[in-house]
């Protein structure tokens, strides 16, 4: 008899979603979280930096509000009242997160758990040490920000996303950001925002190398009309102490170059955090640097189990939790229902970028044949009032069955219209009967109808 | 022999969806606008409040921006200039229009159109008179406010929406609206956003009455919040000059009250805008106090027919705009593949409102069995970051098929949002079919998938 059905280790958006699916199908659950419950995502990723962004935006639009009529003398920013309000709402959904526990009768154990054997952990918290038996367990612990291995990258002053997010009490005149990936671009935007002079180096030829081509091009034009230096095709060597700050130097095409900056934050991707918690003696096998775990998400430990960063090639926190889902589903005999191959993803610069199924290129290096419908949305009304710099649309379709396979979406809202276009390539849909729809005057998504009224004439003709 | 195929009276989203889509079906079109092209939506209408309201919300962000760190002193709106940048934006699109019409090769003709009989009009413009003749003729003439008939309406400082658009030079310190629909509300957020005492007489039990009834109540609760006087029930008698302004004396359940203000805002509808463009003698058959057309937009004068405000139950500009649509299609002896039942709708006050299909009172009403399916927003991240007041999403469906029947928004983003209900409607999806989307984080738009969520499990129940 074990003391619960399931151990889930780790509080984040995939151990919280696994847990409370799992209680509410019958299962017995603790989770353990050596930090705040909501885990990376809600206290030190996704969450923050919006909330960050929140703050910057409202700073930028008062800064530029004499165009539209409003206007803000002696503007200041509070960088200490801007991270306080930062750790308020993470705070507020960290508690949610306790309270959704207990109303579910999930027993939170605060404490490092290390996994001693299948069935067996122990967890070390402040209020000291205990060991837990579980029939299943799942270890949910996220991944954490990696640092380069180079010359001077452990200098004070070279930060990681979640060092940068525990709080900066003042505003750095000048800051250089390595990676021009999300979270290397959604610092950039907060930074410049506020004022502060910005570098974002990228080694590879655009910004969000993993996403379509137009979308980092456009990006990098409207970063640089803000004032932000871009390097792309930047090979970081090393960096050093100055008087003022940090110099990193670097090469683009083998020509020597720097970039100077009070701080510097290291954006260049995230580790799977799954060292530390299993007891020596018990080594999973690994995919690359990640669990490796099939389709029932089980590692090679038979009883272990692992989902979100720690096992997935795509960090995210709605896959983490969409696993989380699939993964208590399984667990408690259901059939998931839970689609996995469709995935959006989003970027809050401004205008914001959403992205979801294939793009052009990926469809030419398939061999799958596409037509691809385009917006431009100089026209439409409620782009033109806000005023975010270039914003387009573009929807795929396959060119012989005409259903929609993909969209890019560089404009305002577009997190919140990407699911109109996954849930057509969920069910198999087509431009036409997507423009069945009448979509609202004024809106962005007014666009898609454009963008997908192109398509539909291409597909047709 | 005519000289155009097609003659368009008025270029607002109806009649230039028509003459455009005409033009690309091959067809010889002209134009006559009176005003500036774009029409009461783009000039007079909903694009000009949306622009007005992007000013306002700035401010009282701004004004409230110490919560999120960014301190604005000396916060001041300037309405010449709030006003002076909605020209800037309903000029641009005006232009736009121009600038489409001429790459379709549509004659713009400037003046006001008289029909003269079936296929022949006459243009009286400032460059003088024309007499033009045409196979078909479109009436696109839109709509006009209507006033109150009451003592007191005509009063200086009694304004319609038209009026109070065409720009204040000042801000008013207390307005008085009488009308608590779309229009009443969004001039209330306004100008309650800058400061005004604002106050909201409506005749009905609730705001927005042609709603949901939760969306009216909440939006009482939040616009009183904001320190809006908000009377329902309250019938109107008359308005009179005091020194400091205008009193509008109302009852409600026979209860006398009055409101003061500097000046009132009649928003009590529009009229369909026909008067005047027959000739005497030419009497085209009405339905109440719209011009009545078959399913092709015939009206009973073969040949002349009517599209928009000035024809359709419901005044919105993506109905005019699809009507336009349809009907260029029929014209040229298309099958039209615009879909006409599935109408969404939205509010812009804080949060937005955005809903489509049948209401839980509506599908009572008419005998259809449902189920709804809710998420409050309180623990949206998004949503607590923004801070937008009590945000909530009802979506209906089928008690026995599972079909998705209707939505009601009220959030951050709804706008965006509500098409993926209609394309749901549409298609005659379920929930489940919905939810095979994985819903990106953190959005607004997450959101759905809980109220999705909670409507599947009560229709397997």
């Amino acid at each position: 008899m074990y003391d619960y059905d399931l151990l889930v280790i780790g509080a984040g958006p995939g151990g919280q979603t696994a847990a409370l699916r799992a209680a509410r199908l019958g299962k017995k659950v603790a989770v353990a979280e050596a930090r705040e419950p909501g885990g990376t995502c809600v206290n030190r990723g996704c969450v923050s930096t919006k909330t960050l962004l929140h703050s910057s935006s409202l700073y930028r639009a008062a800064a530029e509000g004499a165009a539209v009529g409003v206007h803000a003398q002696g503007l200041r920013a509070d960088l200490g009242e801007i991270f306080q309000n930062k750790r308020r709402v993470a705070q507020t959904l960290s508690q949610g997160v306790e309270t959704m526990f207990k109303s579910a009768k999930i027993a939170l154990l605060r404490g490092r758990a290390t996994i001693l054997a299948p069935h067996r952990a122990r967890v070390a918290g402040p209020e000291g040490e205990c060991e837990v038996t579980a029939e299943a367990i799942l270890v949910a612990a996220g991944a954490a920000p990696m640092r380069l291995p180079l010359p001077g990258m452990d200098l004070p002053g070279v930060l990681t996303s979640e060092e940068l997010l525990e709080g900066v009490d003042h505003l750095y005149r000048s800051l250089v950001i390595i990676g021009g990936g999300v979270i290397g671009i959604e610092f950039a935007c907060f930074f410049s925002d506020l004022g502060c002079e910005v570098t974002v180096l990228e080694g590879l030829d655009r910004l969000l190398p993993m996403l379509d081509r137009e979308l980092g091009q456009n990006l990098a034009l409207i970063l640089k009309k803000k004032g932000v230096r871009v390097c792309t095709g930047a090979l970081v060597e090393r960096a050093e102490q100055t008087d003022g700050g940090l110099r990193v130097h670097f090469t683009v095409k083998g020509k020597p170059d720097f970039a100077e900056g009070e701080a510097v934050l290291c954006a260049v991707g995230r580790r799977a955090a799954w060292e530390g918690i299993f007891a020596p003696g018990l080594q999973p096998e690994l995919d690359g640097r990640i669990l490796k775990v099939n389709e029932r998400f089980e590692t090679s430990i038979p009883g272990i189990f692992a989902i979100g960063d720690v096992a997935s090639q795509t960090q995210l926190a709605h896959v983490a939790a969409a696993q989380g889902q699939a993964f208590a589903e399984l667990l408690c005999g259901q059939e998931s229902r839970v689609g996995m191959d469709i995935v959006p993803s989003c970027v809050y610069c401004r205008p914001e970028i959403a992205v979801v199924g294939l793009t052009d290129g990926e469809a030419k290096a398939r061999g799958i044949p596409v037509k691809t419908g385009k917006c431009v949305l100089g026209g439409n009304a409620r782009t033109l009032i806000e005023d975010p710099g270039r914003s387009f649309m573009k929807v795929l379709a396959h060119a012989e069955t005409g259903q929609i396979l993909g969209a890019q979406l560089m404009c305002l809202g577009a997190p919140d219209m990407i699911s109109q276009i996954s849930e057509a390539i969920a069910n198999h849909l087509t431009p036409r009967q997507l423009l069945l729809a009448m979509r609202p005057h004024p809106t962005f998504e007014e666009a898609l109808s454009e963008a997908l009224e192109d398509l539909a004439n291409k597909l047709e003709k």
